[in-house]
């Protein structure tokens, strides 16, 4: 951490303010006198020093970190990649392009089991489908909750598929018992309460980027999940918000390698919500999985018009086995 | 609700999909032929429509509401400014100014009695202090919890001040049953499960304007709130993130306008959490209360360089004390 | 386009609002009552209507337009591809990919000369290379202007490569007789006069982004250029502003499927100055090439640690020699 | 200027580093060892040192300024508020309040000359209009150019009132030569060219703040003129590009008080660009005055239905008089 501080102190401040954050935080503390400034280097694990606390100080004119505030999802101290493995076999982060698809949200039985069958003839490895659903307007349809879950149980029966589903209240947890991938969505990216819970347990967290957030951020909310025991984090890239408005988010894609190398856990992208327009979704996903996603999460429908939510994002299954095919030959060709 | 239609479409295409609507959403449809485009109005009341679903369909081009998605929270139903009042007399949105003052974090009972004598002395009418602190770091100090609400209504019962303190998690309700006022942070204004809950209460609610929500957004939010029964809102504008790095948000005071003309609900301004930085509180209270704010929101601490969280946007109490004069003269002026 | 007026107008009001629109613009007006709204429809050419004109009467609510306000840079009016060939039969709009490389700045005759060989080596099929460089400080190397296009032209002259290269005053339109692609930089994206003058000639321009234009504005600069006869204008995508600060910018890479649907016109890619980083270039730039780019525009330097400016994101030849092989073996699988 | 190091890196190539540091930009060279971290310091003048040099270097991880990045505009070295003086005596920058309200073009000697003369009666002390417009269409009215400046000048003659106007193009300047004021607009703020060439003359310059510019960047280009002898800079704010789409921009009052603590130089707003619509006006008036600007800039026209540009934003001269009413009552309050 380095600490510029303001000029005109006279040098009995410095060294008592030096003395104070080597008592408080343990650590060295290293000065070093500019031209008009001095400037403190501390030494030591700064992890855990409350970058405001110390701007705060009468004396300090600006901090920064030069390392990482991320500790177990840091690739410098976890080199190895993260992989994790589902029920089926498939596995996230070991090189393969893991395919999640299904639709925006679960509307019956013969719908979601429909739609399960085909996107798995077409390579889908694991089957998404929302049962409980963030909606902007409280008078939009919520999702089939309890009962989506159920659905989405039977359909994993029934096609062998994993489930990964959006949780969105702590409460809930115990319903989510025979889910594969929990996942948390962009809305409650930093709703800590959650985040501490599902750190508590046993079962892969798919954790969507907030709509504005940081990648650092985004690997702080990780690091929640993780300093409570529970490593097995996907990260989800789906898009951020921008002044553009043709699209409703901006897909970035370099945070794919970014975080790649930043971190160990795997990243996965979604298309469908990034642009929120379906013939998007092709050209975004071949780009996803050019630049090194380890997998797709992507909307299917068996009748997109009809669809309770998020339609004009989704594909038909005969959408999605063309962009599988695609995919797959950009996957090969590296 | 505008919808145009793709070009090339048959007018028997066009009249089956009229139709449809006309059916499916109870609603009167006009239809009007431009030289390339056929354009769709729809008549009644088309607030439950999902954009989404009518974008899916396949004849669709794009669509546009012309009323606001939201009815309790819109001024144009309720064309008279919800004033609020709470135990010690106060009233929020009846044109007087509100002040909110007190510590970023409950420390200890000796802190936060300290503050709220100070406070109350230079004219605060209300006491704040977070127990439960959202952090961005899992390492950083994550406040006093339910020991903190305790202190906060000691501090209470020896001032008089009503409290206001933020709730993390819908888990903790029945902690919050003695506050004046329940806090919802930034990072969960669209925790939707959270609003419905508070919903239910008969309790002032403090409601932030997200990282990056757009202003309908926000009033979408108090509208889940509102939609339960509790039309108790407060709504914060604490800043939004822009590229701008020099402040950590950027302050955006034409809401306070806008708000109060789409909306009957009072609006408060947080200039603390907007800038990060002390010095640029009392410019921007002056300014937030030249351009209407209700009330303002401000983070006093009796030793910022020691405060536990958020020191660096902490007013002393006597600068405290000092922009209660100005922004009382801007007040008197008006 | 659609105009929704106020409410509570008498009729009389509405009808003379109708006519004058009627009159002024020689448009059919089609109007619709809703429960509360009055909504108007203009039939005809509204392209040169000013919407802020129509916004600032007093009857009148919102307004939104349903046709694109570009017409020459307009897929609708155009449906075929434009291809541009340069002088060494280099197609670019033809589903090929175009290949710019060299350095940021020209800074001799030997590193641009020895640059242009290794990257013809390669593959790269235009020279790129900064002669006049826009840079935030006024004390930051500024280019060898006049001299630098020299350079670049015995390069030329030397390899055969075609050059393009940014002009950053109409001022000097004249030295750049003989360069095959005039670049408009980012900075100078909507900086009219200089459009207007560049779309005087019959000479290829590569127009960028600005920093934070949406796609219409983007097309709208395009179309400034195209109205005043010159239609060979090539559009770059480089990154856009975001809140973001990991990188220097967030490479939009949806904007180049959603340009090649809205425009004819061929679209490259920037991906060392989207983020500012030589690693990510690779990576982003396949990306690029999987989801349709015409082209890429990249930095190389034979010495990056040396470079007079923006070392930080060039490629070594070596680096540029592997990207281009990863990037046509993309290509070869679409 | 702060150096980080990569990491594992031996002592010969650090030793080595920084012996090439200190001959290449005559600096001492401050070494640092932390836990994993090796950072270094650069002592000296480092204003002119190319950040991306730096970061191209192999060995650096990242770097950091101490310093900021201009000399003339930082009020470190120059403590004394700049205060311009014009034609009338009117003073900018003196603790006063400068009002300059005119049309947003220039449309005919009645219109321009009737709008002069009612806007002086209610205060104003600078004349605005516009006679080269820049206009995101080709197809809207683009000003009338030096027939436009002549009108300004006639109302001039005829009212007293020192003129402000906008430059669009390097080549017009001695057309601008009986300006008071030059106005460089928000998309050319980088137009570097532009900006050199008004660093000749010896005229004040109002720079307004680029649709996306940071702070710095903004007092970077008041650097570019100042560095060419001009410091007669005015900066103005006028809303910044950000997701929320229900302004046309957002408009960032924390600027001001942090202008003011960075720079000499006045600073004044334009509340009517900076939201596009004219009842946000006063209130925003309201808060730049409250919060420190040095003067407003504000559009007022005598018939905004028929204005031929930006009517939704203008005021008529009783709007503006109202405004002037209540800004100058923030004024003396404070």
């Amino acid at each position: 951490m380095i600490i510029v501080l303001k000029r005109g102190l006279d040098k009995k401040t410095i060294e008592d303010f030096s003395t104070s954050l080597k008592k408080k935080y343990n650590v060295e503390v290293n000065q070093w006198q500019g031209v008009n400034e001095t400037v403190l280097g501390l030494i030591g694990d700064t992890t855990a020093i409350d970058i405001g606390t110390i701007n705060a100080q009468d004396v300090v004119y600006s901090v920064r970190r030069v390392q990482e505030p991320y500790k177990k999802a840091n690739r410098k101290f976890h080199p190895d990649d993260t992989v994790i493995t589902l029920s089926n076999g498939t596995k996230i982060g070991d090189g393969s392009l893991t395919l999640m698809a299904g639709p925006c949200s679960v509307e019956s039985a013969e719908q979601v089991t429909e739609i399960a069958k085909a996107v798995k003839v077409s390579g889908a490895n694991v089957l998404r489908g929302g049962a409980f659903k963030p909606r902007t307007s409280p008078y939009s349809f919520q999702g089939l909750k309890a009962e989506g879950l159920e659905l989405l149980l039977k359909a994993k029966e029934e096609t062998g598929l994993p489930i990964v589903t959006e949780i969105m209240s702590e409460s809930d947890i115990d319903l989510f018992k025979d889910v594969d991938i929990i996942q948390v969505g962009a809305r409650n990216m930093q709703n800590f309460t959650l985040l501490k819970k599902l750190g508590k347990l046993d079962k892969p967290i798919l954790l969507k980027r907030g709509l504005c957030a940081t990648i650092e951020e985004w690997l702080m909310s990780a690091e929640y999940i993780m300093a409570e025991g529970n490593e097995k984090v996907i990260l989800c890239e789906r898009g951020i918000r921008t002044y553009e408005k043709y699209t409703r988010n901006t897909l970035d894609l370099s945070a794919i390698p970014i975080v790649k190398s930043l971190s160990h856990l795997p990243v996965v992208v979604d298309p469908s919500h990034a642009t929120g327009m379906n013939w998007l979704v092709e050209p975004l996903a071949m780009a996803a999985v050019a630049c090194g996603a380890d997998g797709l999460i992507i909307e299917v429908h068996n009748d997109p018009p009809h669809a309770l939510c998020d339609g004009a994002q989704s594909l038909t299954p005969e959408e999605f086995d063309s962009v599988v095919k695609k995919v797959n030959k950009i996957k090969s060709a590296l």
